[in-house]
Formats: C-alpha cells, sequence, structure tokens
C-alpha cells in the first residue's frame, strides 16, 4: 500500500450525537523516513470520553482543543515499520499521542517505546490515559485509607474501573456506579467491588443510603446525573471528591444544577476537578505507583474493541449512551 | 454585686429570627477563685456568623452544637479580678471562649494573656476569631499571588473585611460584595479595595464581568446567594474558592442549588470548605502570619458595640439582616 487513512476535524459537535460529518476522512501518500525520524504503524488507537472535551469549541478550557482541520487527538500504540532515529529500531512498540491515522512519521518526541511482548489492549486499558486518570486523581485527591468509603461514578468505565480496583486493593469499601445489571454484575463478581448501584434503577438514594451506613469519605466523580447530589448529601466529614468526568451534561443545553455548597461548609470538603493532560509530566511517578498493582494482578480490564478506524467517529457516541461494555479501542 | 448573669441556649432555631425564647436568663451567685483557679470579669464579648451553626441541632456537623441548657459559645475578653492561680495575676488582660456570661472562674485552660494596654474592641476584631479565619482560608486555600484577582463575598463582614485587605496588601486586584451602598463605600475608601459590588442591586453578572476583566483567581466565599453562580462562572483555570460561610442558606428551608459541576473539570477548580474549629491549634501559626500585616497599619476594622449582655439574643439577628455595620461586639 502507498496510502493510508487520516480523519482530520472538520466541525465542532453543537449537542446530539457525533456523526461523520464533523469529520474529513483523507487519503495520503505513505511517508518516509528522513534522518532522525522513523515511521509509525499504528495498530490499536485508544478512545476515551476526553475526547469529547476536546472536539468542544470551549475556549475557556486550559487545554487547546483540537483545531478545526487538523488530525484528530487520541492516543495509541503501534510498531516502527522504518527508521533513521538513532533510538527508535524498526520493530519497536511504540505508544504516544499519535492522532486518528494509520501511519505517522515522528521526530520520537513525545514516543515512549514499551516492552515488544505487551498486549496492545491492555496497554491502552490500563497504562495509558485511563490507569494514569485514575491514579493521579484517586491518589493526589481522594487520599484514600483503608476502612473509609469510596464512591466511584463511571465505575465500569476504563477509569472508573481502575479506581475501584485500586481503591478495593488499599481495603477501602468500593461502592460503584453504573449504567445497567450486566455492569454491576461485572463489578461486583469480576472485580470484587463490594456493591454497585444501578443509576438506572428506582431508589437510588435508599440504595445508597444502605450501601453506606457510615457515610462516603471519597467519591470519584465520572458522570454527573442524580447520583452526584445523593452521594455528596452523604459525604463524611473531611471527605474528598475527585470532579474527572461530567459525561450527563456534555450535550446538555443547560447543564443541571449542582448541590447547595451549605455541606461543603458543614463537613469541610474538598472538591478538586482535573485533567490529565495538566499531568502528564508526572507520568512516570504514576506509573511507578500504577505497575505493582497491576503486577499483582489486581487490576483486571475488559475492552470494546470497534475495527477500522472510520469506527471511531461515531464510536465516540458510545460514551452518551453507555454502550460500550469494557475501554473503547479502535483496532486499525 | 454578689450576683451576676449567664445566658443558656434553651432550644434551637427553627427558622426565622433568633429571639429571647431561645435562651433562659439566669441571675447567678458570684464564684471565688480556690486553688489553682481565678475568676475572669468579661468585658466585651465576640458575636459571630459561626454561632448560628453552633445553636443549630445539625448532628453532621463535626463541630458540637451547644448542648440545650449550657451556656451559649462565645470568644470574649476580660480581665483577672480574684486569682489563686500561679499563671494568672489580678489585673491581667484575657481572652477565650468564655461564652454568654458576665464572670466565670476559670483553670487557665484555653485562655491566653494578651497585652494589658490592648484595644478589647481591636482584639475581638482582628486577633480572634475573624482574623484567624480571613488567615486561615486565604492562605491555606486561596494560595493569593500578586496580580492575581481576588472576589470576596460578605465583605464587609469581620472576617471579609480583613481577607480583603490581606489580599490588597499582598497585590492582589481585590473586589468586594456587600449590601448597600454604604458598606460598598467603606471599602473602596477606607479598606482600599480595588471595587465593590452591591450584591442587591442590578446587573450583578455585568458589574462582575466589568470589574474582573481578567477572571477571578480567588474567590473567598462567606455568603452564597446568586452572586456565587456569577463568580464561579468567571473563575480562571486553576481557580481557588474557600468556602467559609453560606449565610444566604442558614434560614432557608430548601437551600438553594449550587452551580454545576462541570466547570470544576474545567478550569481544575479547588473548591474547600472549612471552619476555625478545627484549626485553633494552628492559632500561634495564623497570628504569625497576621500580625506584620496589623503592626504596618495595612489592617483597619470597625464595630459595631451593643450594650449588655441580653443584647446578644437578638443581637445576632443583624447578621441575617446585614443591619451592622461592622464587627458585632457585645459591651458588657
Amino acid at each position: 500500500m502507498t496510502t493510508y487513512t487520516e480523519i482530520y476535524l472538520k466541525a465542532r459537535p453543537a449537542g446530539g450525537p457525533i456523526n461523520a460529518e464533523l469529520f474529513d476522512v483523507v487519503q495520503k501518500k505513505r511517508p518516509s523516513a528522513t534522518p532522525g525520524t522513523f515511521v509509525i504503524e499504528q495498530s490499536h488507537m485508544s478512545l476515551d470520553p476526553a475526547m469529547l472535551g476536546w472536539m468542544s469549541p470551549d475556549t475557556e478550557s486550559y487545554i487547546p482543543p483540537v483545531a478545526l482541520g487538523s488530525i484528530m487527538r487520541s492516543s495509541g500504540i503501534g510498531k516502527v515499520i522504518e527508521s533513521q532515529h538513532k533510538n527508535f529500531a524498526v520493530g519497536d512498540i511504540v505508544m504516544g499521542m499519535f492522532g486518528w491515522t494509520e501511519i505517522l512519521l515522528s521526530n520520537g518526541e513525545g514516543v515512549n517505546k514499551v516492552e515488544a511482548n505487551i498486549d496492545p489492549e491492555m496497554a491502552l486499558s490500563v497504562f495509558a490515559l485511563p490507569g494514569l486518570t485514575a491514579t493521579k486523581g484517586l491518589y493526589s485527591i481522594g487520599q484514600p485509607k483503608a476502612g473509609e468509603t469510596l464512591v466511584v461514578s463511571g465505575a465500569a468505565g476504563s477509569v472508573g474501573s481502575i479506581v475501584g480496583q485500586l481503591a478495593k486493593a488499599d481495603g477501602l469499601r468500593v461502592i460503584g456506579v453504573a449504567g445497567g445489571q450486566e455492569k454491576c454484575d461485572w463489578l461486583v463478581n469480576d472485580l470484587g467491588f463490594d456493591a454497585a448501584i444501578d443509576y438506572k434503577s428506582d431508589n437510588l438514594a435508599e440504595q445508597l443510603a444502605d450501601l453506606t451506613p457510615g457515610g462516603i469519605d471519597v467519591y470519584f466523580e465520572n458522570t454527573g446525573g442524580p447520583i452526584q447530589a445523593l452521594v455528596y448529601n452523604r459525604m463524611n466529614a473531611h471527605g474528598r471528591i475527585a470532579v474527572c468526568g461530567h459525561i450527563a451534561d456534555y450535550q446538555a443545553s443547560t447543564p443541571a444544577p449542582g448541590p447547595n455548597w451549605m455541606n461543603i461548609i458543614k463537613k469541610r470538603l474538598l472538591i478538586q476537578g482535573f485533567t490529565m493532560p495538566d499531568h502528564f509530566h508526572e507520568a512516570p511517578k504514576l506509573l511507578e505507583k500504577l505497575t505493582p498493582y497491576v503486577k499483582q494482578g489486581k487490576i483486571k480490564y475488559r475492552t470494546h474493541v470497534l475495527e477500522g478506524l472510520d469506527s471511531a467517529m461515531t464510536g465516540l457516541n458510545l460514551f452518551f449512551t453507555g454502550g460500550n461494555k469494557g475501554k473503547l479501542i479502535v483496532k486499525l
């Protein structure tokens, strides 16, 4: 093949589902390595909820959105297939923010070599954005202590499932909030959560109260939605809330109100928002924290694999519907 | 006189104004010093918004409420009039949580000697709860940096006025939010705030936008109310919000909703509630930070003095109406 495919962001989503009309799918001529560069063939690409933010027109955000006409941003894993770079050899397996493309030319900046025999789905599910995000938010903000109770929303998602497993391994009582019985069963039966709540079920307040008799010390927020105020109202004194995602409001024209702030004083709550791009420089330290849990078999994951670069465009909608069961990955 | 007056909390407020029926006013026989104790005649007593919390039945709060049938809690200043304690002599001026009483017998626990020539109104306005609270919240949570913009609500109150003056002395742009033109004028003309907004005026959003062209980096929240969401929406990335008071909702049967949490992620906001009783052990360190500003004449204050112990009971309502102009003090 002398050509490959790239996908560019053409227009910003204006509410409603993500569709192919927001993108340009372009055939390009295959590059060759020049001195100091190498060619990567991407094998797997990660789809993450953060992408919805990167596509948005919001200029207030500190992280620059993807510029219109630019390649869509994403992390991925691939193989070096041609090289004139002293640090990268043909056959090396590499990870980085490769974007929505089958092939790319790199000078090595922001590209990391990983073990040759790594499972690419595991690399993207655990050691990329999800694992870094879970580790950063849980430990820097959540400050979990054995014996405490943690609630995580979006618990069956790529970040939430790692947060809950880390906290469980640290001796906390862990309650996950997820959509549907199948996901809840997975959290409890396969990942070892103490309990799970289906946010689509009735009596959320009652379920939560029953499952958190000693209140809640740490809340890891991935979704927003009605569960937020219910968890907030059960926070213990000196509780910590890491605000990582708010998928329930990404498509809302009028975002739902939040809870009244009185409890922030009464309970001396800490509420801290964060996004990983502020903390990419901490990745080595975060991986050092995360890796032992993975090596001890304490972090399980599952993937939901889409086939072909084109599938990324509408694949993003699965974050809104919760239709994916596991980490969303595009296999190229 | 062989008797003195004490006031006990008899019932908890159930919404609506504070009235004398919530209290028992009791005449007691004057105590005498026994070995290891001394007698304090309280001269001035502080009224603080925190008292409304201490009276409330809320058992979720970490700070125990004043027990029914107990003397109402408050800080004050007075003179030792009789002593058999080795560290306290007749004539010493002392401060502490003396409660609503004219006279008390003490073993010295929690009682601090202060300079004999201190102005008692200044002691209660600056070096007691208001100054400690302002210093703790501003520096531990607000992390102010020269050139940044700070907004403080309840700016003409005892805490807010000190917060704003400290920030101003540190080179921040300081906008105060207060009730009424008189208070706003005081903030700008006497305390040197850059500007003030009367929260009772129209076009709050427009006024705030005009006065904070570079956004807001630190918000010190004393009141809640509609200004909260407006300030929140103008927070800059990595902004800090210290939540200290929420007077607007203390009497509400249904507290007003708070702002949606999406901005907490987009701006990576830190929101932290606090109350001074958690931090009384830090008082020496806080006073060390605060005192140089006072000595350099950078902290002005004004007092609103009520006369006689009985005046404390209905005096608390001034926090709801904003009727006090300056630190509320009861002169005994």
